[in-house]
């Protein structure tokens, strides 16, 4: 059957569904900054409200011990497969703002992009799954498939509270997969279909030295400054190579065999496009491993964040009391996060000068994912996208981490089709963050099909078992 | 002759005086932050509008390319000796904000001290001479030597505009020599006469990375993390033993024989004293020498602050473009800034990664200082402290810089008595700037004794010299 009237349907809605996403832009729900928890509720909020205007009319907003869910379900009579679509309304901090040439909450068309904090990651590929839900229950009355939406207020800081919602909510949540769309593209016009992500370790490390700041001339020589100390451990975290320096952290590294890196590599970008779209003119990294691989199947730590001492324009001689860090590692099969943790933090103890004092607290942590390319879900992900984008979405591993699609995966026993549908150069996380207007008319038409597309697969599934 | 008539002046007047004090440290005047040049430019003019009711009749604000310089001067008709008051009216950031008890601006007294930003550093200490000065004028209707005051206002940030006023002004500021008070005591009950300072070197490094911030899930293995390559190069300039790792850097360091060190050590703290005025449990720096060594003659590289990446609460997976680091030398005879700047460009340039490019930049530059301890404007300072306080001042070496001091040697061949009013916990540049108001009303006296002190030693030596 075709879904020509559906497609119709979101062309002839187009300037009504990009007003309605700049609203949802508009909302400055960061998740990290507490001063913002008022806007990430209201965003929550307006989420809802929208679902319960375009038919999910059980839509509501539920507490956690942090940012709130959206959560609503549409489930037929008879025994129809069901999906769960997942999606984050939180955003990333919009800092540094200087760098921003439209302000990060005022979402602004220039050209044939959206600009604005959150325009792609994720509430701009989050709501073309709203926009697909639309179309089929105002032209068609009816989905192909019962739906399950949780759209989450915490991704950008962790996920912290899903897990304990998930486990209460198994019943209101029981489906056969999931789909979410929270990924870059494979090239400008491939989308991606990712299967695996790395797991992520997030910890913030502190140096403690003098009581007070103290006058740099005054005690310059004789007080071990805690911003040295920090700059001193954080440098030893890494090779001459571009590794992890710390002992153990490669032990569990899953190594691939030669056949497997020939899948692997099959759909992979180019070192250069992955090049071009870090916007750097030299690669670093461990030797050995093309760019992909590095992000795909190895390791990484970034230190995310120093603070210490006077940032403030022209000079000022301090030496500061402490001196803080934000650092991360992303892990890959079969690294566990909490053993990581441990290694760190006796790689810091064995390092830590005896006259300062560190602490170092875990913000956040999540294990590495992987799915079976072979599954319905990601098949009708896959056929989806051929349809709407006219080419077979690019299979990869993903550098970054999702806690859900573990999450999902270990509580609920669900597969996971993670879609790409943000332009590589889409500066997520980054100042000027953008959504490509055309990509994402193609993606609004790939959510509609997917619908439709998952009831077929399910139903030869089902043929097949039968 | 008696000087108990202005002492009693002082006395009377104590309470006025504080609350004009209060009104002075009320004007926000950090000459780092561009955006207090207003209030900056508000706190000369109450100074100058100050003097002038005194009667400095002639006090005016003169502009310079930086923030204004306060002058004044008082000459009488005959051959007399002159003396040239030195003080800043500026002061160091106040942040971090949240670590005072009352806000920095809003001089406030609790117990037996006055806090707020500048209260000692140096609005407190310059202010002891107004009061001096118009303890003469208002008691006696003259004072026993001319003078002139050079208020500046750009000290906090290395006086980057006072060699061109000075050298521009020599007529104007034409003495004998100057006096300052501008430094710590020697211990809570004896002011301190620094007869050397170390000079200062202060610089900015940036790391320059990928074109934007990147996402370090997407791109985390693969880019060299602009902040990463700035820890690596922070963290080389140490060595293990805490000396500065800097080919070169000690060679012009001047070796003091046994017998100069003995001198040294004479009015010298105890390391004990030191560590406990820090705040520290365990001295750092380099072996061989007492912590008052390090400081006095030894020279010392301080990571002054570092900025890059997310630095909010939470966490953000951010790979910043740049990365920057504020850092400063301390340097002792005879070291020259100018080749330290080139010896550090050297090193950093040979350590710099392929993956991303440094900036460096000098941001003030003073060579270290030395004074004669029998001038007879150190004479007099001494003479002056050991009358207010019953103790003759410790002879000190300083480890901070004031390049006016560095400035009146060079352009008018002046030497400087530099006095320290200021009890070693006032906490100069840290949150919770103190004035001890029962010191500060001996450092008052002490400079009301001072021009009387000062119109007899020049006498003497005049006598000396025919």
């Amino acid at each position: 059957m075709s879904i020509d009237d559906l497609l119709r349907y979101a062309r002839v809605n187009r300037g009504r569904h990009l007003d309605e996403l700049r609203q949802f832009v508009a909302i400055p729900s960061v998740s990290a900054q507490p001063d913002h928890a008022g806007a990430v509720k209201r965003c929550a909020t307006w989420l809802a409200q929208h679902l319960r205007k375009i038919g999910l009319t059980n839509a509501r907003v539920v507490a956690t011990r942090g940012h709130p869910i959206v959560y609503a379900s549409l489930r037929g009579a008879g025994a129809r497969p069901c999906v769960l679509i997942y999606g984050h309304y939180d955003v990333q901090p919009a800092e540094p703002l200087a760098n921003w040439q439209s302000p990060p909450f005022v979402p602004t068309v220039r050209g044939d992009k959206l600009y604005g904090r959150g325009v792609s990651d994720d509430k701009g590929q989050l709501f073309a799954f709203v926009i697909a839900i639309e179309a089929w229950l105002r032209e068609r009355g009816r989905l192909p498939v019962d739906v399950v939406c949780l759209f989450e207020g915490e991704e950008e800081i962790g996920s912290p509270h899903l897990l304990e919602f998930v486990s209460r909510s198994r019943s209101d949540l029981r489906s056969d997969a999931a789909v979410m769309a929270d990924a870059i593209m494979a090239s400008p016009a491939r989308p991606a279909l990712v299967h695996a992500l790395r797991g992520a370790l997030y910890l913030e490390l502190t140096v403690h030295g003098p009581r007070l700041d103290l006058h740099s001339g005054l005690f310059g020589g004789v007080v071990l400054n805690p911003l040295q100390a920090l700059c001193e451990l954080l440098a030893s975290l890494h090779d001459a190579h571009g590794r992890v320096a710390i002992p153990g952290f490669y032990d569990r590294v899953r190594r691939f065999t030669h056949a497997e890196r020939r899948i692997l590599l099959r759909d992979a970008p180019s070192d250069a496009l992955i090049a071009h779209d870090a916007g750097i003119a030299r690669p670093w990294g461990e030797e050995g491993f093309s760019l992909y691989e590095r992000i795909a199947v190895r390791p990484a730590l970034t230190i995310n964040g120093v603070q210490g001492g006077y940032a403030g324009a022209g000079s000022k001689g301090v030496i500061p009391a402490s001196s803080g860090a934000k650092l991360s590692f992303r892990l890959v099969p079969d690294q566990d996060p909490q053993e990581v943790a441990r290694m760190l933090r006796r790689h810091l103890v064995e390092r830590m000068p005896h006259a300062v004092h560190g602490t170092l607290r875990t913000i956040s942590a999540a294990r590495p994912a992987q799915m079976d390319p072979r599954h319905p879900v990601l098949q009708a992900a896959s056929d989806a996208c051929r349809l709407a984008f006219g080419v077979r979405p690019a299979l990869l591993r993903g550098g970054g981490t999702i806690p859900a699609l573990h999450c999902f995966q270990t509580v609920l026993g669900l597969q996971t089709a993670l879609l790409g549908f943000a332009p590589t150069d889409a500066g997520m996380h980054a100042p000027d963050e953008t959504l490509h207007l055309p990509t994402y008319d193609k993606a609004v038409a790939a959510t509609i099909g997917f619908f439709d597309a998952y009831a077929r697969q399910s139903c030869q599934e089902r043929k097949q078992i039968a």
